[in-house]
């Protein structure tokens, strides 16, 4: 199996990606990695790894990156030569069988629909980000992909994300809701509301609507928003926690008696953060493109990028694609 | 001045609603309280109180009250004796210059525009919430008056935010943002977009788009959205601490460091959780309609009343209605 990696992606490219590149054809035997990117730079990262390792990480040459602040679209369309629309079509051509990048999110799922291509009958990729809750893993999907989503996108999303949760998170019947402004069937929009009554209409285990307070109680598998709800949410529950921090450091300053404190809970602390750490997830697949397009957080260090391969592979080892193709068409939902 | 109190509203009526009123008579001389509700009930909780204060608190019986779970249009239309719908009507009567309710919100929003009524030019009110963030109090409006917002709706939120923040809260120039997917002007929607033309047009202080990460570090003084996302985003917030404190004490379970260590800690804690009790605003108020419409949380308690009756009671000494109709209107903003 072949992954393509974005080498020139994200805030520590391309060091941490070639080490996190490392640690995954550790991890995984059958897996064989394209590491895409400034050939010279990339072949220094690799200084010193085994020489059985080594074969198995291929140089892709890229002249080219796409930065943080372009235009995804404009970027993915003239940047030939960027490192991730290589990566990308490389997914196309069927010579990879997914990617991964910490780059551009909006050219990642720009290059997901312009490049690697949707799946038949799909009209628009959806970003789904496993989020840590109180009782389980808890699928949020859109995470931007998509900004104003219509019903049938959302319903969509619903099927690719169960299918995700079932056959990746082995799930057994992943519980879905619909993320609204109320419980009660009366709340929502039209959009939502039809959203409901189609994913009501596909037999799926649908538990209605869910408020943005449950979120973290994962009182669902699965819960299903537009990009742009899922996009502030994701973002907010991020600045939540760097806001939490700061005020702690700059309350707690010189006192004694919190610091003592903090010092008997580090231990609780640091679990608990490993419950709330987006490295042990690593990365965010890309549902709806012909290929296993997983996006990873743009400061992603080797262990994150080593975990988003992994959701790589096992996207590819568990046939994500053909799933969702064969259900979704075979089924008759699309 | 004289403020209606719902008595019937919220998880904890009419006891701590009543409790509340006679502690902002007590803190404001210049108020009087029409506690609206079953006046049996209500006249029982007054027992006890100071006949100086008694005088200052009016009882105006009502016979029905909307319950948390009611269609609000249909309660805020059909139950014309609901202690809400009588509350509501003496301020379109103007026998009232304002009133508090801990009930039912869409039946607070609803009865807003179709018995208090709307300041002319204003298509749809909003319901702005001041959230405490790092560096100020930070208004987030709409929280959920405005399901889908239209440009004009975000336009109107924008200048009725900003003279709030300007004259209850006392900001000089209030930093204005419109909430989006990201922070450069290629983000958001139609919608957003249109928006973002309008606001900058209006000559306020704009600072453009913030993103969810922002709002917690308090980026700017006032920060726009649809109902929808301010409703999910709140709803977010209240369901996260929650999540946070049944973790803390599920990890802390029987251990004793972790244990001695939340005792040391115990009054930063305290002082954190201050900063961000919602109990200190007490009342979020639905800008755009012809009174001081204020509503507090199901869940408050007598201070939390009382401080949104506090927040009523400024709203009215401080013209707020007159001032949104007067620079709206003769700045020939709408």
């Amino acid at each position: 199996m072949l992954i393509a990696v974005d080498a020139m992606g994200g805030d520590n490219a391309p060091h941490e990606i070639c080490k996190g590149a490392v640690i995954a054809c550790r991890n995984h035997p059958d897996l064989e990695i394209a590491l895409v990117g400034k050939e010279p730079l990339v072949r220094e990262q690799l200084e010193g790894v085994e020489a059985g390792l080594l074969k198995r990480l291929h140089l892709v040459h890229a002249e080219d990156a796409i930065a943080m602040d372009e235009s995804p679209v404009v970027a993915i369309r003239k940047k030939k030569d960027a490192s991730l629309r290589i990566a990308m079509e490389m997914v196309h051509s069927r010579e990879a069988q997914g990617c991964v990048s910490c780059g551009n999110t909006g050219a990642i799922v720009a290059g997901g629909v312009l490049v690697v291509g949707r799946i038949p009958g799909i009209e628009r990729p959806g970003l789904g980000m496993p989020l840590p809750a109180l009782n389980r893993t808890s699928m949020l999907i859109d995470v931007g992909a998509t900004v104003r989503a219509k019903p049938e996108n959302l319903f969509q999303f619903a099927l690719m994300g169960q299918i995700y949760m079932r056959h990746i998170f082995g799930v057994k019947e992943p519980e879905i809701a619909l993320l609204s402004n109320g419980e009660e069937e009366i709340k929502g929009d039209e959009v939502i509301l039809s959203a409901r009554e189609m994913i009501k209409g596909a037999k799926l285990n649908f538990k209605g609507y869910v408020e943005g307070k449950d979120i973290p109680f994962g009182t669902a598998d699965l819960v299903v928003c537009d990009g742009f709800t899922g996009n502030v949410l994701l973002k907010f529950m991020e600045g939540f926690g760097e806001a939490v921090y700061a005020l702690l450091k700059e309350e707690m300053g010189n006192r004694l008696l919190p610091k003592m404190g903090m010092v008997f809970m580090l231990p609780m602390i640091k679990e608990l953060w490993t419950r709330f750490d987006y490295e042990r997830y690593g990365g965010t697949p890309l549902l709806g493109v012909n290929g296993a397009v997983i996006k990873a957080h743009g400061r992603s260090r080797a262990t994150a990028v080593a975990n988003a391969i992994r959701v790589a592979h096992d996207f590819v080892e568990k046939k994500g694609v053909e799933l969702i193709r064969e259900e979704l068409l075979e089924g008759g939902k699309l």
